[in-house]
């Protein structure tokens, strides 16, 4: 991953900028402007919660929600936390539907035995004893595969081949995934055997892409699989030789009980509106493979950085900050969902939230969805960001995958948009591990998220979330 | 891969140097320089052979010795090369000790359980029934396990975490590959249960590099794997907590009865010294992970490309030209070390050998071994080859791995040094396919070697194997 700014460049424009800016802002106090460049510079300065991730990564490494990782995790953070100068640190329990993977085998058979880099789709069923093999069908999206008339299918190994493009926004990762989320379900529709994707991934080295299928109750589901972009670039070529191509696919896998994790919430409490919160996300569960250190041990790290260099600052907010590690995001949004479950109808209360679950890749942008009265406190936040290179984005946001289960109720939301070009080619693989974090990355990261949650706590305007959201939004439909 | 130079400029440089150098050099005529020209401008307008490592690795893959796959890659190499125009086409075989891959599983079990991405090393063998578990002990190195007390030692896991530098020539692989080579017999030694090494290779990708330990009789052996650098890191940082670490390693695999294999060779008969001969060598074996495309599906795309080019110019070299594909070299250089006993006799007619086994990466230098009087030669083809961006090296050259067993019979080489920087990513890993080559880099390859076959195949000189050789280098020495 490249270096956007170096942190020696942008501790320089920093000492420019500051000087120009001092005093020129409606919203906020000089001496809250102050504190907030002073949290950017020690962010800077900092290894933007580089320690946290490490150790998150090296003592417990992979941590799939429901598993014993997962409550080793939980009891590492609630440590981690404690440690810390907080305020509070609590528990709130999530309760889920768990998957296990034992192991996945993919494999050509015909013209001639080859091995494929294949990881089993979260929550696919395991085939039948001995697995189970099939000329393979190919379509070229999701789309292809639902036009397609039963009779080609029936019987048949599915494969879609759609590739995902590369974007610095991830914006590739939508179209792509469908084949992911939804592939098994209509395979099963038309009588496959099997379903085999490209996997939802940018790079060309030779890691499978696991992530979920949408389990809904009634769903049909197949035994389905990911291939790495290599082997499905291989599997096109046999397709194209013209003759027949049989693939061979096993997959041991099983849906458990349910199983009850945490959401662990850190607050530093706020010295005039205590009840007001501004939130700060992060999921804590991982995929089983790789360590989780992109996704999501950075997001971890950053916002216990902004955490910590808030606590470091002698200062304190005025509104609460609560740091919230969520629980299962990966199989489902759990911990998201529970959190909205349980907080929304004090939403009001909670007048902005982010999470940081993109990687490690620096922020480039500052998005929000917040009522009209706070849009200009938003505008005037990235101009305190700006020296990080951090420009203003549309007046829409998604929040975060986790509080995305809160959009519906109001929630009022921030992106700290980071650079995700090359966030897909580890997402949810073997090599999402602790070495593809660059700590000046993170810094810059933990440096803005430290500033907007300064700020945020700091403005007497009121972001909105909750019904006067939903009313305005629903007002400017009408 | 980045390109040195592109086609384009390539081309452009062409057209200048063409008309700059006609007529200049005293050791060719002009036509066959106007030959070694158009080759290069042909070479350049091509794929390299693109399209034989793509036919290679799609309906073969990979292709360890002495199995099935190995059978079906010698039979697809007779079959591509009687498609061509050659004059003869003939095997030569070559028997060696087989050894096959079962399964392999590293992982940590104190403190917690983590999986580590393993491959075990050609010729490990297999752990006791149910694997084994002991505590780790690192070492820097194969010197640092070498000094070490066997009390520090027995009844342990041997971890060297020595890591791989990455340099152009390749020269950090030498100095790294000892503890792979040798780890496992001075670990056995000094009573160790178990041999781990951080990988010989330069990716943070978490692919292990796989590769033989020595096997020589007598030399006691331990079940040995190499680990991705990745988990290398981990590993260590597990042991820098403090806390004890134990390992778990499970290896099946054996070493099986002597198979025999093929070299596979084509010529090009020579129109004037047809007994003479100018050796083209890459080796058809590969690694069971990946798909051999690096390695060596690179070098056989090269080398007949070169000889296509050669066949299609409409010109007859006055030597043979002779395209060998060697076997057996990734596990112990048998079909090299069979070429140079079948053949070292008549080394006086062997003028110079050079084997392309070094991945796709553009050509940068020429380098031989050849006896005084032909070293102007060399400078001059240099001369010739200076448009594809190639520099005159020194006057020492190892030919290539497959060649390396004839240098002791004295048999000239020249070496054209390829880019290795990004080499040893990819090297003996699952992630050596045919999308990591480039085929604007395999036609400067190609183009070169064209063009080095045609000059040493049209020069009067010796270029002195065999005893001349022998003899030169025995009175430099004196």
């Amino acid at each position: 991953m490249k270096l956007i700014f170096s942190p020696l460049c942008l501790l320089a424009a920093f000492v420019m900028t500051f000087s120009a800016q001092a005093g020129q802002d409606d919203h906020f106090s000089d001496e809250d402007l102050a504190v907030a460049r002073d949290l950017m510079e020690q962010g800077l300065a900092g290894d933007g919660g580089f320690e946290v991730v490490k150790d998150l990564t090296t003592r417990i490494g992979p941590r799939l929600a429901g598993t014993e990782d997962d409550a080793r995790a939980v009891e590492w953070a609630e440590n981690w936390l404690n440690d810390m100068d907080f305020d509070k640190v609590w528990l709130e329990p999530v309760t889920f539907p768990t998957w296990t993977r034992e192991t996945e085998r993919v494999e050509v058979r015909t013209p001639k035995i080859q091995s494929f880099e294949a990881l089993a789709i979260g929550f696919s069923p395991a085939t039948p004893e001995g697995g189970l093999e099939s000329e393979v069908v190919m379509f070229d999206d999701l789309a292809d595969l639902e036009a397609a008339e039963p009779d080609g299918v029936e019987g048949k190994i599915v494969f879609i081949r759609n590739r995902m493009e590369r974007a610095r926004d991830g914006s590739g990762y939508g179209p792509a995934v469908q084949a992911r989320s939804l592939g098994a379900s209509v395979a099963a529709e038309k009588g496959a055997k099997g379903l085999i994707i490209r996997s939802i991934g940018t790079s060309t080295n030779r890691f499978a892409h696991t992530g979920t299928m949408r389990f809904d109750d009634g769903m049909r589901r197949l035994p389905a699989a990911a291939i790495s972009n290599p082997d499905a670039d291989q599997l096109e070529r046999l397709i194209e030789l013209g003759e027949p191509v049989e693939l061979f696919m096993e997959i041991d896998a099983q849906v458990n009980e349910p199983y009850t994790s945490h959401n662990v919430i850190a607050e530093i409490t706020g010295s005039e509106k205590p009840e007001e919160i501004i939130a700060l996300g992060a999921h804590l569960d991982s995929w089983d493979v790789g360590t989780g250190a992109l996704d999501d041990g950075a997001g971890i790290a950053i916002i216990t950085e902004a955490a910590r260099l808030i606590l470091e600052s002698g200062h304190r907010p005025k509104r609460s900050i609560h740091i919230i590690y969520f629980a299962a995001e990966e199989i489902g949004l759990w911990g998201g969902r529970a959190w909205a479950e349980k907080h929304h109808e004090n939403f009001d209360k909670v007048q902005v939230a982010a999470e940081s679950d993109f990687g490690a890749g620096q922020i480039y942008e500052l998005r929000a969805r917040v009522v009209d009265e706070a849009w200009p406190v938003i505008q005037s936040i990235q101009t305190v960001l700006e020296p990080l290179g951090i420009d203003l984005g549309e007046r829409r946001a998604f929040g975060g995958p986790d509080f995305s289960p809160s959009l519906p109720y109001g929630l009022a939301v921030a992106d700290l948009q980071q650079d995700g070009t090359d966030y897909f080619d580890y997402h949810h693989t073997e090599n999402d591990t602790l070495d593809k974090i660059d700590p000046e990355d993170l810094a810059q990261n933990a440096a803005a998220y430290a500033a907007f949650a300064w700020l945020t706590s700091q403005s007497p305007i009121q972001f909105g979330s909750g019904q006067a959201l939903l009313d305005e939004e629903a007002a400017a439909e009408d």
